[in-house]
């Protein structure tokens, strides 16, 4: 992408409501435009990312058979009373609307009821069965407070899977594919070090769920864990009853924060039981469908990312989810003119500052933008016939001949 | 894709309340379901038609230098409110939403002001100009009725493109290039010979809009055209003053019902002006940002191919935007095993029926899911080495030895 042919431009400050550092950073580097408090606009840039992640969960569900499909935002409050969860005491962050041609319709928050609805059309026999189903859908969560950036919004990008099942045991088997699946998915995005899977409440159909939690110093939730990190525990159950079951009362645990990046739960009967969704086992007996349902939330994902790698000078993506592999910068007559023809055939991998600016302008701007690795050729640079290439992540800065660059870059 | 794999079930009957051909047969042949009046779910086969719409869009777009972004669905009355448009008397589709934080909110029925709002931030010079920014984005329209399946939509997919320009010769300039872009994607899409640029009412601002018109004898619009239709127009402009305006008074013009696929708008200052977007021009004078709009409703799009090309047996997809190119059958063991080496390495390529069915259900399957073409291998063809192809548009059909299968198919 030639720099001087999109819209995008860095800002030297961000919006003074805007007090996240990956909402300021974001902001000012050109990946979001903030429409309010938790709503956000995603730019070329920050669509890329969002864009990237998308792609590598999609490998990691195709993997496992998941198929994708897209649901409706506007939700007919039906399935939602039959659990109970049309309420707003019950859920507090609905936002609800008037259909012009009489009654009230909801917004989804998730898709819980209108997956299981829908899958009565689909699924009636053993034979069916197992099947996973999964979107990458926007959410509407009213919530009262979101002053975190994209780290939680009341319009936010994610990833929800539905498994339905004929056994437990099969629900657990594919519960293990899907938690296999997220470590890759956290590993391949670059927080895989940093994101531990966390007892959490299960709610009232199963003892515990399990979170993905990657520490953040502003991450919303509180973790528990022990020196090997084998065992992780959200605050909610750190208690005795709970260390007994794990059998791990009397280890030392430490504390730190995280931010939630995923959830996986078994629902068992929880929406198929009140909604009515059965199948025809092998003895022709009629039977309730084990679900389970698997989220990651996409747009917090990013956020989580940028809060999580960047340093003073601005933004740092791992190359998996960066918008481009390469900021390139052409110094001089000649260092433009080279850079020029790496740029050709490279139009998806680097972004090519040929904006009419100050060296000192785009070096700054390749730092706030933060991509993998900065190319600069220039007229210095090739009178000994080599460009320089600086890592963003370590600061590394090297020269490569422009064989080599023209060869491996 | 397997057959046996997808949760997919092609249904003899549509649900009652489903009275629009497109809805019924995309239904029944599993690509939607129906949420409610007006709100369809897209199911993996949906999706993909989906997918490729937007990625001949995708194509078009950029080759005239158009930029991605994803705005927001929750909107802010504010900037509405300065173009007159957020009142219900003045636009009467809104679904609005009450904040729990307080306010109300609006959801984006269209994005005129959010857009030239967001500009602002990034348009200051001339040299900043000309922009061309689209976006994918659900909207939501408070449809009092909603019975043409996905043609009319209260929750839909809409291809937005919004432009920025220094004077009126530069919008003229882009306004032709995106008519020679929407030419190219209706006629890539399949639809291109009877998808007419229309005249229409262009509102306050500028004596005439564009709309694209594919004739549909289930069209909503009436139109007018004459004998080589360089000449058609919208019922509303359809009066003497417009046909002396084009030069056309004394030809003779025909009535046909028609779907409104796509639309283009010359806005001039229309949302600049109240919103304030402003540039510096050369000679350091602030001036007012001149701006287009062009939409291209995507799920409308793809209910009007349905609806155009289907027959009595079901659904006819161009291959361009068919979500699978081939339709697979095995008949007997021979058969079956040699489909099964066919769709080795075709995955992406056909929906390989593989389900334990017998074939004359396969066949009708095929039929009414519509891919371009149907690929059998049975033991009787096998016996001949060869494999049966049927064109499903034509019905036409012929053998082709195995070697030429796996070379050209």
């Amino acid at each position: 992408m030639r720099f001087s042919k999109t819209f995008i431009k860095t800002l030297r400050e961000a919006p003074k409501d805007e007090t996240a550092r990956n909402g300021a950073l974001l902001t000012r580097a050109g990946y979001v435009h903030k429409e309010m408090a938790g709503v956000y606009d995603y730019l070329p840039l920050g669509l890329r990312v969002i864009d990237n992640i998308k792609g590598i969960i999609r490998e990691e569900l195709g993997k496992i058979g998941c198929e994708e499909i897209a649901m409706s935002t506007l939700q007919n409050p039906e399935p939602w009373e039959k659990t109970g969860r049309y309420s707003d005491q019950e859920v507090d962050i609905w936002f609800k609307t008037e259909l012009s041609a009489g009654g009230e319709l909801g917004l989804a928050p998730t898709h819980e009821e209108p997956v299981t609805e829908m899958m009565k059309s689909y699924i009636s026999s053993y034979k069916d069965l197992p099947l996973y189903i999964y979107q990458f859908q926007t959410k509407f969560r009213n919530e009262l407070r979101a002053k975190s950036g994209i780290l939680r919004g009341r319009e936010f990008l994610m990833k929800d899977l539905y498994s339905f099942h004929t056994s437990e045991e099969d629900l657990d088997r594919f519960y293990a594919e899907v938690e296999e699946a997220y470590r890759r998915i956290f590993e391949r995005v670059g927080v895989g070090d940093s994101t531990y899977e966390t007892f959490a409440s299960g709610g009232i159909f199963s003892k515990y769920s399990h979170e993905f939690q990657t520490v953040l110093p502003v991450g919303e939730d509180t973790i528990y864990y022990n020196a090997d990190k084998s065992i992780v525990l959200n605050k909610e159950v750190y208690n005795d009853e709970v260390l007994e079951d794990l059998g791990a009362k009397g280890e030392k645990f430490e504390e730190t924060t995280a931010a939630e990046v995923g959830n996986i739960f078994k629902l068992n009967f929880k929406y198929s039981e009140p909604l009515g969704l059965k199948f025809i086992d092998e003895q022709n007996e009629q039977k309730t469908v084990y679900m389970g349902c698997y989220g990651i939330g996409v747009s917090r994902l990013m956020g989580v990312i940028a809060e999580k790698f960047a340093d003073e000078k601005g933004l740092v993506w791992p190359e998996s989810v960066a918008p481009f592999k390469y900021y390139l910068i052409g110094i001089g007559e000649k260092g433009m003119a080279e850079a020029e023809k790496f740029f050709a055939g490279r139009e998806e991998m680097a972004l090519f500052d040929d904006r009419d600016k100050r060296p000192g302008e785009k070096f700054a701007d390749s730092e706030l933008i933060g991509l993998p690795f900065r190319i600069v050729i220039s007229d210095k640079t090739l009178a000994e016939n080599e460009a320089e290439i600086c890592e963003r992540s370590t600061g590394k800065t090297w020269r490569v001949s422009l064989t080599e660059l023209f060869e491996k870059f």
